[in-house]
């Protein structure tokens, strides 16, 4: 029995609709305006059916794929955070948290079970959560590198900070990171990411290697 | 075993893109623009989650939710075809089909599962199939009441066209039918749909009256 109206439910469903104008930094592929959260959550959801066996820890994808799709949903609230805005980052738990409170609060057991499953997914202690992350991290990750790089040029975004973001990605789905990885080295070789840290790297070698 | 390369994988999941641009009639709630087959892919697979309490049958949520996230694909290639709009949908079948044999036919087994759930979609003949039509058909319902019938307006859409398309939702869900049913008064009050079968009706039963 449910613990909630079907008014509730309406008026939850009719929330929704503030995911398809929360704008993401990256862009479509046709480069003909910027990505939003319900076009990301769908892609994420897709890409993990598509790619779950690459996963390297037993995973439950009917898990997995409701917890893509209601991933973000405290963005209706709070807006989107771009991965490399350190400033945005330090706000967002707070705002989140209370985008929560508001979304799920009134929506009974219903709501608990969203929050439970957004919870899950960011703190990444579970198979699941982590194999969602990875997508989380791939799909943009991807976008970006079929749109010539251009959300990465303008946000002179470089190579190590792909990389760190996606620790992830390397633990959970290896095999599909050696692949993205070739992606990312290509972009490098491109100009479409800089490759600072590498370069003081390769500085130090030689300093090293001077001595 | 997988019977297809990452590659082709990764191929699938970029041409994915294009549903983000494929433009269904109905706008976004906050009249923005137009919704897409992503946004409105990802909707209906929540509406599913939040409203499965309604179906009249049983149903496997763990299937209806990757039926809706796939039951528009073969857009990709074929576009959308308004609901109501009759030229439109008698090409429509042999578009579609050979939009499927485009996108699932290199994706292998993988592709010859999602083909099965679009085509079970398409036939309605079970009950996951059954209810993801439902949504699939309310999604909008909704979007354009919420929006004060923006859309039915401009295509002078009438009460009576609505409520075929909704056979399905007053068979599988007839306690949310119930709800929508008011939106539906409400809307022709308002004039955001026309009501021309009933004033047929109406007139009708005033000739009969007067005989």
């Amino acid at each position: 029995m449910q613990d909630i109206s079907m008014e509730t439910q309406l008026e939850f469903i009719r929330k929704l609709d503030g995911m398809k104008s929360i704008l993401r930094m990256n862009i479509l592929l046709d480069e003909s305006r910027r990505e939003d959260d319900a076009q990301h959550s769908w892609h994420a959801a897709m890409m993990a059916m598509v790619m779950q066996e690459y996963a390297a820890e037993p995973i439950d994808i009917t898990r997995v794929v409701p917890m893509l799709l209601v991933h973000d949903l405290v963005e209706i609230g709070a807006g989107d955070t771009y991965a490399y805005d350190e400033v945005g980052n330090q706000s967002k738990e707070k705002r989140e948290r209370e985008a929560a409170d508001a979304l799920f609060g009134p929506m009974g057991e219903q709501g608990r079970q969203m929050r439970a499953l957004w919870e899950e997914f960011e703190e990444a202690k579970t198979a699941d959560a982590r194999f969602a992350a990875a997508m989380d991290r791939i799909q943009p990750l991807l976008g970006n590198y079929w749109s010539e790089g251009k959300v990465w040029k303008e946000n002179r975004i470089d190579y190590s900070q792909v990389y760190v973001r996606n620790e992830v990605t390397r633990r959970i789905v290896p095999r599909l990171w050696e692949k993205v990885d070739t992606f990312l080295q290509d972009a490098v070789r491109k100009g479409m990411l800089t490759d600072r840290e590498h370069r003081v790297l390769q500085d130090l070698e030689c300093v090293e290697e001077k001595d």
